[in-house]
């Protein structure tokens, strides 16, 4: 490379602008593809998304590969009306590319062969042989009232791996519409300052000793370079204080570690097929011992939140005080953890020895707060979302309209044809039909649980 | 192109790194040439200079083409040892590398065929033959405690056009030698925090509805591709605001306005000549009359600070006040160009009609405040140079050692053997040897010279 090589790319010039007197030499290969290509898909591996997914979808494989289960895509910020930002056409042609994939040797070659948290083989071979003939499952997608109604119908096995794929692909059309109108400069000058935003961020967290953090913001991110860009920023910036990423991909190609667990669609599942209040009122906990079962004990991070933490907490088997930790995702951080904190004590653990994983909504402000507040008091972790691969807020030169991040989610809705529900900590994330949502509020209780705005 | 070609540009990422399943494609002859090339040039074209310097220079070759004259480099931030911080074989492969260069085919027919300030030929067909052949005259350098004596001897017509490249030259090495102990990602966060900076200034600008600046940054540039990217932002953001750029290189490849008309060297060499102290004392308006006649009448913007501008109002002859303006360069703006127009009225001229040219260390803060306070009384117009093309100040992600502009000029320092002198308005600018420093304090006199820090 020529020793300027970089700070050209930075200036985003032709790498041979500098050569006044030589021509620039273009590769008419390259330049022939790319008029030539369909599409430029936002999606190109399966192993673009999240590490909980793989996690989940071997326990599922395993278990439950007879469970029908239908995921449907919420957008909870009403007032950005999708279906009016992103073109029907380009919607359909992403999720149809995405349909393409599969798993490619290397990548069935990574999975096998690298250890996850320190453990070797955490993919059965069974597994990764089911993996090779793996592809996304059919959609249905319709306009309604602005909105976009995309479904996923068909075996939990498959309709779960469309989570992550289809929340990346609306979010990066609606910037990449938002981006259209925009300039050239313009383009290079907001890509400038979330650079500086970012890494103004990254010097602030420089200051927490003892930070722990990894990339959680897959499904909310700007676009995947973007992600990678700040994915890239994290590890040069906070070394060691970076663990690693949610996403498979990035993880692969720059030798990071995957990060992730498990998720709601767990406990929801499990809910939603019990045959009474009663096998609901124990679902939660069934769910841990199967993935403690399935995973010899590794991986033990609860999710508190599904049916609400106060619930959860006060019903549950003391064993639960013997997992390595929480990741508590819709209460506020403080209270949250220390509801949490409360509860070790109250089962005779030392909170010193466990560990709260923080990943809803953060930010620097909050991951400050957060830190300093239990700092020396639990071991703390952060998984860093949509506020950083999808912070461009005063970032553009003309304002950020179609810029700011929306609350976007993909859920399960129904499974076994039973209406799938989450109450949460917070009303305002509740998802499921209103009289299965109430008997769940019977069996559960209401208790703290408080509304709180939505931000991301 | 792709259509998010320029996003990729922007992020800095090879551009087919997004296609996951498609081999790069490099260009294996732009490659070996890179790392063939004996060095990078940082000067590739005898257009990449100031305007005026062309200006200046067909009036010496039409009417002084016998005069020898000496310019040296002077680096008035003695603080930094540039001997210490540029390699000497570096400076010596660049200084004569650019004395390799011709003025192209391509550049001479723009020079003749271009108008400029609304003029066809300002440049004659004599003129335009003789810089055919025109070549950059010979170097002598030496390291002199810490610092590079860098001076050049020989005919005016040619020792003159070394001012922009030998400051440009040198400016780049010592960033080019700040850069490259820092990682690839730290000089991506670099770039990205400058843009930032910039623009946030250029939308500040934008607030003010008749502005007028151009680029006067060429000689105290950050690197050639940096004010290129400069140039691109205030033609992006300030529209017909931002008349034009004094580099030719960049005018005529941006489509720009070349904007300059002259310098401290004419008034200094036609002092350096006079034969006595009266000649000495009409020298500044000798010059300003041989201009008028050359020029035929265009480009009347006057220098009032070679020798101190309150003697050179005192003393001016009342068809001084006839001229389009002044750019005074060495007082604080605002207390310059209240002189400036206090005279114009005592010689009965209203000021709206007249203009001023600001050029002197402006930046955002100071345009802003000339601007305000001038605004209506005066045509105004404002060179902005260093702090355009060179403000990195709190970019780098670990602080700014060596990117900090400095002081650096390249001065005519003798005529025909005789010393040449500057006494500016600000005494710390003075240029000359002592004795003759002396004697023209005798013939000018010392009112309203009074020493201020000389930032950049």
């Amino acid at each position: 490379m020529f020793c300027k090589g970089l700070l050209l790319q930075g200036l985003g010039l032709p790498a041979l602008w500098r050569y006044g007197t030589v021509m620039t030499l273009t590769d008419i290969a390259t330049r022939t593809y790319g008029h030539n290509f369909r599409l430029d898909p936002i999606v190109r591996s399966l192993l673009d998304t999240d590490f909980y997914k793989l996690l989940m979808l071997q326990m599922i494989q395993h278990i439950h590969a007879d469970v029908q289960a239908t995921f449907s895509v919420i957008n909870r910020t009403r007032s950005v009306r999708l279906a009016e930002v992103i073109d029907e056409e380009e919607l359909r042609a992403q999720l149809d590319f995405a349909r393409t994939l599969r798993f490619s040797k290397k990548e069935l070659i990574w999975l096998a062969g690298n250890s996850f948290y320190g453990r070797q083989q955490m993919f059965s071979p069974d597994f990764i042989a089911w993996l090779a003939d793996f592809r996304l499952p059919p959609y249905d997608l319709r306009k309604v009232d602005g909105q976009y109604e995309l479904r996923f119908e068909g075996p939990w096995t498959h309709t779960t791996m469309w989570e992550i794929p289809a929340l990346a692909i609306i979010n990066e059309l609606r910037a990449r519409a938002a981006m259209r109108a925009r300039g050239k400069f313009a383009l290079d000058v907001l890509y400038a300052r979330a650079k500086a935003k970012l890494w103004d961020k990254v010097e602030r967290l420089r200051l927490l000793p003892d930070l722990v953090l990894s990339d959680f913001g897959t499904r909310r991110r700007h676009g995947f370079l973007w992600q990678r860009w700040c994915v890239e920023a994290l590890k040069e910036g906070l070394g060691s204080r970076f663990i690693g990423t949610s996403n498979v991909l990035l993880a692969m190609d720059a030798d990071l570690e995957a990060i992730g667990t498990n998720a709601h669609e767990l406990p929801m599942v499990a809910a939603a097929l019990a045959r009474d209040d009663a096998e609901l009122a124990s679902a939660p906990y069934r769910v841990l011992e199967e993935w403690r079962a399935h995973y010899n004990g590794n991986l033990l991070i609860a999710l508190p939140d599904a049916f609400g933490t106060t619930a959860f907490l006060r019903d549950a088997p003391s064993w639960v005080a013997q997992w390595t930790g929480f990741r508590p995702d819709s209460a506020p951080p403080i209270e949250g953890g220390e509801q949490i904190i409360a509860w070790w004590k109250s089962q005779g653990i030392d909170p010193r020895t466990k560990l709260l994983i923080f990943s809803d909504g953060m930010d620097i402000d909050t991951i400050e707060q957060t830190y300093h507040h239990f700092h020396g008091r639990v071991r703390l972790s952060f998984g860093w979302g949509t506020n950083l691969t999808n912070d461009f807020r005063d970032c553009a030169p003309d304002g950020s309209p179609g810029l700011e991040p929306i609350s976007l989610v993909c859920k399960v809705t129904s499974a076994n044809g039973r209406p799938a529900v989450k109450l949460s900590d917070n009303p305002r994330k509740t998802t499921g039909e209103a009289a299965e949502v109430a008997r769940y509020l019977r069996v559960f209780g209401e208790g703290g649980r408080v509304e709180r705005k939505v931000l991301v």
